[in-house]
């Protein structure tokens, strides 16, 4: 065995002891649908009980969204040799519509396999791919359009209703169902969501569920504007660092930290290697950019792409099991001479690269022409398309021109066209836009795309912070994702100036993650507000193990807290570090209202009237015995 | 000379070495008002010219508004002992409308100052206070309404206009001038900000210059939705940790990192000696808690705090050159008990503390009571309101709720009053409001309020990051800002947790100046998009080092650039590490874009109708012949 594939090993090895806990204070808990093989994963954060000087009450469990796959399922085994169990492998045979291959049919996949020099690379239980029967369609779209209510379908509903299903039934969650009224900018929220509303999201195209017949191993997770918003993790080596195991290792934190799909986004050697072993332990949608492993192919000459070649890759890579692709068929010539008096052109790889290769042959791209040909390989696989925007602006001075807005009326086409195959879509967004000029994106791609879900990278609301661009492209992400944006692309802290390190990741999810529930909260998303309103009351009654198991990085509000109070004792202590135990605003408001209780609310603003200032003299004297005591 | 005070002194030297260098690529410029004495300060950062390979030519220098006062300045010798020169002395004096007092005329300050105990912690070089003749405002807001255009304003609107007036009488700045328009939510953005301007501004209410005249140290800056959004930083020891040399060394940072204003929040020991050190070497106005100081002098008992020693600690703080106070007057006692079915009740300490002293006397409280007192003592020094928000939510579930907007509409009572007696006023607001909430907040302040400037915390707008507080709030802040918020308090990672340190102080300024910056870009603040397109064009002509000199923190995005890509030769790279040496969609626009220049940017579309198909060819060959020069 080579030092590469050991490295792998080291890798796994590694893994059951950092990633293989369950996050803190929180056990995985399953719930069944209506089939023996439908269990839906979710996390329950386990919470402590209110202390008796805050009026001694339970506090339910709090259900939270799961990204995190067996990994963090203390009773699965995982071995990144053998990858993920095949979670939806039986669902897939059971419809009867897909042909077990006996290999890879790509050009490219069958040469790999069989080189013998990346024999050390290659994932050992590779498993042949499986495609559509001749003339069938095997899309969730092409189900959901014939009414049919897959276990995809009701996998998903159970996802994104479970909290709610659980706390509507649960009378100890009263206080915390409680929640701000939201405004959805043309959302449709339900109430309840059931598999037949997930099923006709599905069939209109204002949702879509990333799921390739080729990666049964991924949980079924649904990408729309009626449902809660997602997060997207970009990962990847590139030809100047990193290697397959850091890139697998990093998936695993990314699902871990909550990342709902991931995009592998490799440039360098082995992007076929990689790709396979991030898959097949993979439990969420896998997205790329076949342009990027097309480009390696001639070298990074783009004006040596051909069709058959970028069809070859698209195979490969569908058969793989890849769950969706980018593609810039929306960069057409005409659009190209926009960008040149803009302040930073195109910097879109993929349109640059499309870019040069229309200017370079002087016609429109292949992708372009060979759309329909594209949609007939999508449709054999259920890749879905993540249509590129490859002339989105890369400064705010190039924020909703007309080269963006040409090529977002070509997106729009290119989504009929991907409908007429039954070919799921979602549309990539910008980039680099001010504040008063986001909402006219979302506006223009709901008008223009017919309401397929909006994907956009940030945008950033300023260029002028690099190093921080997380932050400036969470201010705009938050905005445009309360405005309608399905899938947020996460930007971490080195988006121009260098690949993420895994601590950069770790910054870009939770950062992109407090932007998805910021809109979620903003739009009114039922159920949003619970783990605000638990983690709220946890922290005004000082139960700081509650605080921190309940918020988005446990740990991490765990370690800041004891930079300064490091004891276990400051854990239970009824103050914090920020005013210290005689001065805390959160303990003497306690005081009042267990005055108030003792006397009764409505009665306060009476007893002024009433003038009793026995009620006065007795608070004092309580006081003064209370401290007294301490 | 006792440890404590060598402990300054040695903070003061390290000053010299960390703090005392002007910033990476950039030097102090000054520009001269009207008179000698009135000089200007601001940070000029060089950039370096295009390479021939992107068109060869000249970048102008990027001037940056400064907040970093002479510390940034290698000509000015500071000596932490000394404190800063005064720069606002002679006009003080030459109003001839103050009193120079032999000392202080609080008894707090009196006894203060004779204690043998704390010798060892005074500032040395006291000068005595300064106080209004009998009878006379000294307030810029008086003054203003008389139609006196005061040095104070004619400093500010410089400040406020410089960029421009530079810029629009030099021909080099016109690509970097472009500019989308923004939407200011009725603020109404003059083209040029004139001293004229500024006068009707602060004569309404609608912005105020904070600037204490026992503070002539601080360069005079001004707050209001018609300039530039401003960002306060938070500092101040507690009972449980940190000393004085380290806050002041902590204030340093702060106005180097860019913050416009800085609120001293200590409680602990020595309070009086660590404002002291604070004022003397700022050179940006200062704001306090006044009730934190008088809670201490009763030991922290609410109910024992009285009147008398309130007024005096106001007294005491006015004449150190405090230039802002918050004061919680709009916590009636009727208000209490609306705070009692809430998540979070009172999560204010001075609001707590009121609350708590209403309930236990069964009064309205005496800032309430004693209100137009308060204001004499304000108008004696030009001391400026901010109007605490003392019943502002703790959590997104008190958002915008009955006992939060009750208080506002006191706040605006209070607001008329002050400005009877001529005092500035500002009016602070949350805290915890979700994204849909946002704008509500604004738009009842602007309107209960009369335009008083508003300046909020945050707000946050979900609960579950503790950790990570400084984003959750940013995103918040953008939005409140964008719609008319004048001023951000800054909020820290450690938020919640415990007590910022030095990083935790960066990280929540610079993010504050984030979304500081992006309201202004949104509002279409003239000149705001300079820096960004400059900036970006810097990015994309691979002038790194000018990226890194132009953005918000040049020492950090270096840093990061250097993790992956150290060498210096990287630096002047025309690639990055994001994509290597030959997959760089920057590149290849720039051959896009050449390529078009060369032709004809129109011609294009017209080729493709002719059929030209030799201009492909050209292409081509051209292209094969450049990878066989690399």
């Amino acid at each position: 065995m080579s030092a590469s594939a050991s490295s792998i090993q080291e890798k796994s090895a590694k893994l059951s002891s950092d990633i293989r806990q369950p996050l803190p204070g929180s056990r995985k808990i399953f719930i069944q649908g209506s089939s023996k093989d439908l269990m839906v994963g979710m996390r329950e954060v386990q919470c402590s009980a209110t202390a008796s000087s805050f009026g001694a009450e339970a506090n339910p469990p709090i259900t939270i969204y799961d990204t995190s796959g067996p990994y963090s399922d203390p009773d699965v085994e995982v071995d990144l040799q053998q990858g993920l169990p095949a979670l939806r492998k039986s669902w897939i045979e059971r419809r009867n519509d897909t042909l077990q291959l006996v290999g890879p049919s790509s050009e490219f996949g069958v040469a790999r396999q069989s080189d013998p020099r990346t024999v050390h690379l290659r994932f050992e239980h590779y498993h042949p791919p499986r495609r559509a029967r001749p003339g069938r369609a095997v899309t969730q779209m092409h189900y959901a359009r014939r009414g049919i209510i897959t276990p995809e379908m009701e996998y998903v509903a159970l996802r994104e209703d479970m909290r709610l299903q659980q706390h509507r039934k649960d009378g100890r969650y009263e206080k915390l169902l409680r929640q701000h009224a939201g405004r959805g900018f043309g959302a449709n929220l339900p109430e309840e969501i059931t598999p037949e509303f997930v099923r006709t999201e599905l069939a209109s195209g204002r949702a879509i569920i990333p799921c390739n017949i080729n990666h049964p191993e991924s949980e079924p997770m649904i990408i729309g504007r009626n449902f809660l918003v997602k997060v997207n993790t970009n990962l990847g080596n590139s030809s100047v660092a990193s290697s397959i195991g850091e890139e697998v290792e990093k998936m695993v934190w990314a699902v871990r930290w909550g990342s709902d799909t991931v995009m592998d986004l490799s440039t360098g050697k082995h992007i076929h290697e990689t790709r396979e072993w991030i898959i097949r332990n993979s439990p969420v949608p896998i997205g790329t950019v076949p342009i990027y492993q097309a480009l390696e192919k001639v070298n990074g000459k783009a004006e040596e792409l051909t069709w058959d070649m970028y069809r070859d890759t698209l195979v490969e890579q569908a058969e793989q099991g890849v769950d969706y692709f980018t593609i810039h068929a929306g960069v057409r010539l005409a659009y190209v001479p926009m960008t040149a008096k803009r302040v930073t052109g195109i910097v879109s790889r993929g349109g640059s690269i499309m870019a040069k290769w229309c200017l370079a042959h002087h016609q429109e791209s292949f992708l372009y022409t060979h759309f329909e040909e594209i949609c007939e390989i999508m449709q054999a696989y259920d890749v879905a398309f993540s249509l590129g925007d490859g002339l989105r602006p890369g400064s705010i001075a190039d924020a909703n021109d007309e080269a963006q807005f040409a090529e977002l009326g070509t997106l729009g086409e290119l989504t009929k066209i991907a409908w007429d195959h039954d070919v799921q879509v979602m549309i990539e967004g910008p980039g680099h836009i001010p504040l008063q000029m986001v909402r006219e994106n979302v506006d223009r791609e709901l008008k223009e795309c017919m309401e397929a879900p909006f994907y956009t990278l940030g945008p950033l609301v300023t260029d002028i912070a690099p190093g921080y661009d997380h932050i400036t492209s969470a201010i705009g992400a938050a905005n445009i994702g309360w405005y309608g944006t399905a899938m947020l692309c996460y930007v971490t802290p080195k988006e121009h100036l260098g690949l993420p390190d895994k601590q950069d990741v770790r910054d870009g999810i939770i950062t992109y993650k407090i932007a998805a529930h910021a809109a979620d909260l903003g739009k009114g998303h039922p159920g949003a507000q619970i783990r605000d309103n638990a983690l709220s009351k946890a922290r005004f009654e000082f139960r700081w193990e509650d605080q921190f198991n309940l918020s988005l990085d446990p740990e991490h509000a765990r370690s800041l807290h004891d930079e300064t109070l490091p004891r276990d004792a400051a854990k239970v202590a009824h103050f914090c570090s920020m005013c210290g135990p005689h001065f805390c605003s959160m303990k003497i408001t306690q005081d009042v209202r267990d005055y108030a209780a003792s006397q009764g609310i409505e009665e306060i603003p009476v007893a002024i009237e009433k003038g009793l200032q026995d009620k006065a003299r007795e608070f004092r004297e309580a006081e003064a015995k209370a401290h007294q005591e301490t």
